[in-house]
Parts: structure tokens; sequence; C-alpha cells
């Protein structure tokens, strides 16, 4: 048997509790898979005396998280607390300045400043593992760096952020407004008090650029990506999304494309026999597309304390194992940098709903002004008669670009019967 | 820049063959994933001859592959041969006695004698690798060796056969039958000119023997699975189905029970929005279920020459990283012997139907059987009347046991008025 692998727990918020006690629980099945035990000698808190539900015996207690990063009898560095900066970026400085081994759940850190991490780690030959950072318990870092390594990834798409995905199915379901389901959802704790991460696609767009990075062997650039959230959906575009054979989902989205690689999360429509669109309520999902494997999903429960305790702990036991992998899947140095592919140069379908005075010519005035932008229709729902009143007119398009699209909405937006500024949503087939 | 990793390929089929065309197209993805470049120094085959679409120059030719696998300048065997002895056997033998890696992609082999091979793997330090072997480019070892590590799995269940699969699916959407839709797959090479490996459930039982013993971490056992095929599933009973809210799938299924460890491989009945039943066509998936991960779902193609070159390779970039995970997950003298719960102690949802004498009083005969066998009845559907002719009746049974449902199911066939063997299906809800 070798030595144990000694392990510091960096914040025992619900993620950090939960490690500590899979560690605990886990220990015959750990040890047996990583050939060694696994124990956690220090943790690290702002409060010492919070009863966290976990027996704290015999663990060194830190109450200077950095500290301990430096300091503890310890191999590997779990970084817990969250946030792009300050604690949590300091703490993995010191473990890797220390020779550390670090593991993280932080997708804000890894998003901005990955790549200086990355660099860091691979200089030292230790490694950054950041599994639980990016769709809970799926293991899908794991997946793109290691088991489709043998693949030029071509598309990637994800349902990358739990409480936007719960949102739009209960309103799905009950065909209610998202400004009420989001108070529930956050009454019942499934979205923050604040949730602009969440809903704005922020959230969504740190994940995303960690999968471009490791699926593309790119330079790791949050800056890149276009991001738009899901408060301007309303209940009235998921039934007509329904009726047309669609689910909307927030959606992050990397391809790779002739003007170069695009990075995007936004609302869009997917087929409803489409793998991706029965991923419902909490649950994400990532379909992948590489050149010889083809078409692969991976679903699983996004976040919440067991399944992201599941992934820091699978970091955990390739580390033990001494199962070595470079940050992002090739050396940091080797990342390539690519031509970002702005977003005017999307290319695809698109739904749009417009609010009109119910008035004779104002479908022959949008249809023209999609004429006038080269865009042509693929379908058209005029439904329900208000003489005088405000009524909805819903296009879906062929193939175009999102160039011609926003010209076109400019155009429509200025029409004298419409009411209300035109909604767009992008319809994704993959 | 390290060494390169000479791999030698054993066996010029469809997959041996696009094996060394992946390594050769891939080379500059690889050499960064692996930190080495990649090379195919030798292969075997039976014909050197035949046009494989592929440039053999500088590799060197065996025309004996055990020979190969001994005397090859080659640091990994790659296994592309089939079958559960002779040649395949003798070249993971030859090749690890050599003190070579060895990567398969063969599941009867492995299934039949995983556990010695692994114990000569283990106890000479080298890698044996079969990813490909099970649900083709779906890195579903790696994930359950790897990646739900830190989770004692509870329950598995899997679509492991592509062929079985696909005409399920086709006679789903046609409504015609087996025979019919097995024809013609064997004429579209979709399905094998002797198909009882795929149809009767054989293929599918290897593939779950090898999940078993990595998620439960039990020695490998393919004689404990119970396997039914789908050969006796009639168009009937996929409109039945489809009334009922299910899709008919062959699935694998490995659980922890009260009485032992279960694996069993028969046509069940799943609900339409289970995640797996929209596995279709020749996509292979599997669910799983880890104590702190919760469920989660992997699909992808099962078969085909890109998806299982692409896990072939995914092992060989594994041994180029120096990666190394025990056989099983766990070294292969650990592995548990576990007490074998029998199929007669399954529980769970039934689905029955009787070929019935259109006669008064036969419901009530039916009725009376189950009664007998402490079976109660969830629904019953008799449609269609034909005065002395022969009717469905359809039932579905609240949770029992497999014993109780074989006692009913003689019971009922013994019945006058029951003009067939009474068909059962077991539902399976996660």
């Amino acid at each position: 048997m070798s030595a144990p692998l000694k392990v510091a727990v960096a914040g025992l918020g619900v993620v950090g509790a939960e490690t500590v006690r899979l560690i605990a629980e886990q220990g015959e099945i750990l040890t047996r898979r990583c050939g060694r035990p696994v124990i956690v000698t220090a943790v690290s808190a702002r409060e010492r005396g919070r009863d966290r539900g976990i027996s704290l015996d015999g663990i060194e207690w830190f109450d200077d998280s950095a500290t301990m990063a430096r300091d503890a009898d310890a191999d590997v560095i779990c970084e817990l607390i969250g946030g792009s900066d300050g604690i949590a970026r300091d703490v993995c400085d010191a473990a890797m300045a220390a020779g550390r081994h670090v593991v993280t759940a932080n997708k804000a850190l890894i998003a901005m400043h990955g790549a200086g991490l990355g660099n860091t780690a691979d200089a030292a030959g230790l490694t950054l593992a950041y599994e639980a950072a990016v769709a809970g318990g799926i293991p899908i870092i794991k997946a793109l760096r290691e088991g489709l390594a043998a693949n030029r990834v071509t598309h990637l798409q994800g349902i990358l952020n739990g409480t936007c995905n719960y949102i739009l199915t209960v309103m799905r379901e009950t065909g209610r407004d998202f400004s009420e389901i989001l108070a529930e959802a956050q009454a019942h704790g499934y979205a923050e008090a604040d949730p602009t991460f969440d809903v704005d696609g922020i959230d969504a767009a740190h994940k995303l650029a960690i999968l471009t990075s490791v699926a593309f062997g790119c330079v790791i650039d949050f800056d890149a990506v276009h991001i738009e959230g899901i408060r301007h959906i309303d209940a009235i575009d998921i039934r007509f999304a329904t009726e047309l054979g669609y689910r909307i989902k927030l959606l992050g989205i990397a391809e790779m494309t002739d003007g170069g690689i695009q990075q995007r999360v936004h609302p869009a429509m997917v087929p409803i026999e489409a793998p991706i669109a029965s991923v419902e309520g909490v649950f994400n999902g990532v379909v992948t597309e590489g050149d010889f494997v083809g078409t692969t999903m991976f679903e699983g429960r996004g976040a919440g304390a067991g399944p992201t305790a599941s992934a820091v702990v699978a970091d955990i036991v390739d580390i033990a194992r001494g199962r070595g992998t470079p940050t992002f899947g090739v050396p940091t140095e080797e990342l390539q940098t690519l031509r970002v592919a702005p977003m005017d140069e999307r290319i695809g379908l698109y739904y749009v709903r417009v609010m009109v005075h119910d008035k004779p010519g104002i479908f022959a005035d949008i249809a023209g002004a999609l004429r006038d932008s080269q865009i042509s229709i693929e379908s058209a729902i005029q439904r329900g008669r208000a003489e005088g009143g405000i009524v909805p007119v819903v296009l879906t398009t062929h193939e175009t670009k999102e160039a011609a699209m926003q010209h076109a909405l400019g155009l429509i937006g200025a029409l004298d019967s419409v009411a209300e500024t035109p909604r767009m949503i992008r319809i994704e087939t993959l």
C-alpha cells in the first residue's frame, strides 16, 4: 500500500462540506480505486463554529485559505471558495508555488485566468484539475480531453446552466412567465438572490469558454463569447416553439467555421426530437461532434453538492493514480490562438415574433423587410384577429446570416404598425 | 519531444484499417495530446494483397498476428481480430508476455477471459485497455473507471447493441415485423449474415458483463448474465407499448439488490420520457446511478469503423501519456465476488399479452391466474371483438417478483381458451 494522498479543502460551503463527507464515507472504495488511501488533512473557512454536518476530528483548521494552501500537510489543495479573483486566485497561486496540485470547481476562475494558471501548472508539472467547474457531475472535461482525444471536434453545444434550464422547463410545463418562475426558484433556493450570473448567461459562458479551449485546443477566451440570457423569453414564445416542433433552451455553442471559432451563449430553439431537447429541469447536457466518433452526448446533474463533490473527487483519484494530463489537454503553451468568427457571421435559421397593430398590409410590410435583407421565409403564423388590437406575427426563416437578420430586425422594428421591439430566437439544428 | 509511441495493429478489417488511417490523419493533434508522436510500425492480417484504402508504406508486415505481437518493434499491440479465443487470445497473451501494452475492441475476449488477462496485465504493470469493446465511440469505460470513481454505482442500464436498437426502431416507425426488418438490415450490411450474437442478446451480454465488473468492482462473470433476445418481439407489442407510453428496447441491466448483483439482458419497456427511450437507431446509450452523482447518461454511436477507431486511439493516447489504471478500475485481485441474485428475484412491473379465443369468461380466467400468483393488475386492454376468433388481451402489473410472474404465465398458458404461449415484457423504470 502506498502512502495516503493528503488533501486540504479550502472553503466549507455546501460543496466543500460534501467533498469532506464523500472522502470519509467512500474511504474503502477510494482506497481501491486510488491504490492508496485518500485523507483530508486540513480545511479552511471563515466561520469555525458553524455546524456543517461533518466531522472535522483530526483535521487541521486554518482561518486563512491561502496560508493553508502554502503550509498545510497536503499533496492536493481543493479550491472550493469561488469567484474569479480574490481569495480563490490566491489559494491556487499559493498552492502551486508550494508545489501542490490544485483541484477546483471554480468556472469563473478558470474562464478568466485559466491560461495563466495552466501555464504555471504545466511548467511545474502539477495538475490543475477543474472537472467540477463544468456541468457538475458529468465527466465532460475528461471525455473531451481523453475519451475523445482521437477526434478533431467540429461542433459542441451544451445546456450548461441548470437554473436557466429549470426556469425554461417550468415555463413550458405551466405556461407561466419568466419573472414568476424566477421568483419561485429563488424562494426554493434553486436560483440565487442575485440571479444575474445565471439568467443573463454569464455562468454558461464561463463554462463554454472552458469547454471550447479543451475541445478545440485553443487559448481560453472568455471575452470572445457572445452572451445573451433568457430574460426576454416570453411565455408566448414557448408556446409558439412547441407549436413549431421546438424546445427553447439556453445553449452554449462552440463551432469551427470557415471564418474561425465561434462561441456563443443564447436562447435557442432545438428540434423536439434532438437528444438535447430532452435534457430538462436542473439537468445539464453536452453534445459534441467529432470527425471520427460522430455525435456523442453526455447528460447529468449540472450542480448540487453531491454531483459537484463527485467531480472534485474524480480529479483527486486521477492525481492519486498519477494520471496526469496538461491543463487543457495539450500543453498550455501549445494552445492555438484561433481567429474569432464574429457573431455577425453566424449562419442558421431564425424565429422572429413581431407584435403588430392588426391592420391590413402589415404582413406585407414585414415580408418586404425580410426580402430587402435577402432573407427568405420558411413559415409564417398570423393567428388571432383583434381589430385595432395587438396580435403576434411569427416567422421562421431559411438559412441566413446573423448580419442580415439584424438588418431585417431594424427595418421591422421601425415599421409604423409594429408595437414592440421584435423578438428573435435562433434555431439550432445539429 | 519524447520518443514516439510505436503501435502494431493486429487485424486489418474495417476497424483495423480505420485505426491505421486515424493515426496517420490525426498525426498533429495526437502528437500534441500525447506529448509525443504516435506511429504505426507493424500490421498483420491474413491477406496481404487486399486494397484497404490506406497506405502501409514503411510499416512492417506480419502474416502471423501472434508473431507480430511478440516480435514487432512496438510498445502497444492493438488486437482488432475478434473472437473470444483462438488468434485474438494468442495475440494478447504473446503481447503481454513480451511486455507490451494491449488495446483491444474485443468484447467477447474480455467478457470470457477478462479476469485472467487483467491479472496478467496488472501483475506486469501493463495496460490492458478495451474502451472500444463497449458502446463504440462512447467513452463509457473511462467514465465509469475514472469520471465516476467517487461513486458507488447502484444501477446501470444500457442499450448496448446497435443492430437490435436499429431493428426495434424501424419496427416502431414502420409497424412491420421483426423478420422483415432483420432481412433488410442484413441486405444493407447493418446486421450480420448470422445475426445470432446480436439479436439473441449475446453481444449485449458480453458488454454488460464488462460494464458490471467496472461499475461494481466485481469479478467479471458472463455466465451470470440472464440473456433473452428480441426475436419474440412482435409488431403488435410495439403498438401496445406506444399506446401505454413506452418504447421497447433491448436493455442490459446491472443492479445491486438485497440479494446480490443482478445482470440481465432482455427486451424491456421504458417510459417514452426516459432519456434512454430517445436513444434510437444504431445509437447506444448507457444510464448509471451513482450515490453522489445521481443519474448520468452517455449516448453515441455504438459501432462502425470511425467510432470504434476513436475509442481504440483514446486508449493509445492514455498509454502515450502514461495514464495507467488497473484493468477493471481496481487491481484485478481485489475485485469482489458478489452473490448473484437469480433472475427469479427480479422485482418490477410486467407487460403481458395473451392471445385468446374470444369467449365470455376468458378475462376472468386470466385475472384469476394472476390473483392466484399474488400479482395485482395495473391496467388491462381487451380490444377488438372477433366472435369465435383470436384477440389479444394485454395487461400490465403492479410490482411483483419474476418467480410469481413465471408461475402466472404457466397458469395462463394452460388455460383452454388461450391460443398461443403468452408473451411477457418487463417494464423498467429508473
